[in-house]
């Protein structure tokens, strides 16, 4: 199998809910992703960064999650990322024409609240980067896994769709 | 996307708790992958065959099988299938060079019981999918995915791992 | 078995995540409660008022459980209330000297984020209630189940305790 | 709140999806009720006996049961017990005539199958012993709590249901 990088940037992906506050806050250490490897019983390459909301992300933040794909020697590389400026992340990686297969997801729902739908835009990335060699920025959100210029949240729907 | 067909004829995956009994049945109507599509917020064109434990699969059941392949005009299939015969249904199907993208997975653990692995094997199958084309045989299950001859189940450990 | 009226008033025991706006909102259905009846194979005679963050509750919120207290024929009283302000509701209740047996529960996590916690503190509340005749108001909380009086929030700590 | 001693026997309650071979196996450490008093942020006090289902208790086995309650000093006990011979278990204590608190509880489901039930029958018990002090031997399944000799499981339907 490929080697694979997972980069946790945060998002509602790995929020979970604290009791005291009332909130749900963004778990740092990645243990959602965690706990869909040892359940899955495999083995996840993950690196956590920023464990930002994407509506918080600065543009410092996003050069920091370039610098961590151009330093890493792996080139097949999966992020998890908020959801409202997934696009946004997607295209300025792409502006860097980096020569690697690099596939953002993330959930609309909280693993820690229902964990089918982080799982499984997890894990599709994760199949669909085994046999993707030709490079560039994807999305992989609700079963739908393109060139980041083809995929677009709708807001009001609350899931991700092919732009026509 | 692609068009995909999930076959379903059965094993853990749809295997549900019965409290008259004490047992684990299989559900032959497919609810835990209806229940993926729907916490995933897509859409799986399901067939479900069979129902069986793969332990209890025949030889006429594999022709159904085949049968269900050839039949069906969609070119990309993943079929949801018992881990224990996973492998040799896989190999009667190579048998048969059917000019199609075909992946076979399933679960060590039923669905019911804890829905990570069967979402994740189901889910990283329908990824993979996506970006195949060179036709052929593959199994999904626990992060790899490649074709069915390089990988095998080892029942002592409980998953399935490459071949060397 | 007694029969029991479950007044259900909301609070964080029926928060449900919204995936469009990222806000846990109250469930107004008492889904919840029906789940947990449904689960145990028991049925549950269940009022839905107010469906509000105890917080937010009024003078008039407050008369309104009392009004629905005094109006049911039933003697046995579950209220399921948010966890702020349930002892001031306890107290208000408690100056009316009903001749009822009333218990408060609710839940620091929603249900359908965990559901242990809120159904092990509505099941004992229930259990409680069989054997309990001498009236007056109490609060079941985290395995203490008491009058009202000696039963408060630790807010620091994230759960009820007993007073010394 | 009263001291209560929880003596875990095993039953479907404790029961746990074992990957390698495909069945249900009791879990003998008792992590189910330990996984309720963790969610449910209480303690319990748990000595777990036997591990066994019900089917399979021998005399030696409810001989054990009777000299862990006689030699325990806590007189409020709850007994996780497998539900088809749980009322025979109740008939042979209660012949013993000691003077405590005695509740048979278990589940129809496992725990770590589905919580709801397990959790609803062990924690309606533990409210229901909190303010019974006549003494005796009572079932507590499915919202039904009662004398031992008024209860009785309904094998067609899945379910406890009062005798009339």
């Amino acid at each position: 199998m490929k080697k694979i990088l997972i980069i946790n940037t945060g998002g509602t992906f790995n929020k979970v809910y604290n009791p005291l506050t009332g909130n749900l806050d963004i778990d740092k250490q990645g243990e959602a992703i965690k706990s869909i490897a040892k359940a899955w019983l495999t083995e996840f390459k993950i690196k956590n960064i920023l464990g930002k909301d994407s509506l918080e992300m600065t543009k410092k933040d996003r050069k920091l999650i370039i610098k961590t794909i151009k330093e890493t020697e792996i080139k097949d590389i999966i992020i998890v990322h908020g959801t409202d400026t997934m696009h946004k992340t997607a295209k300025r990686i792409a502006k860097e024409k980096i020569d690697k297969n690099i596939i953002l997801t993330g959930s609309m729902v909280p693993f820690s609240v229902n964990p089918i739908e982080s799982t499984s835009n997890l894990c599709s990335a994760y199949g669909f980067i085994q046999d993707f060699y030709k490079g560039g920025v994807c999305i992989s959100m609700n079963g739908i896994i393109k060139d980041y210029k083809k995929v677009f949240k709708n807001k009001e729907k609350g899931y991700f769709e092919e732009s026509k």
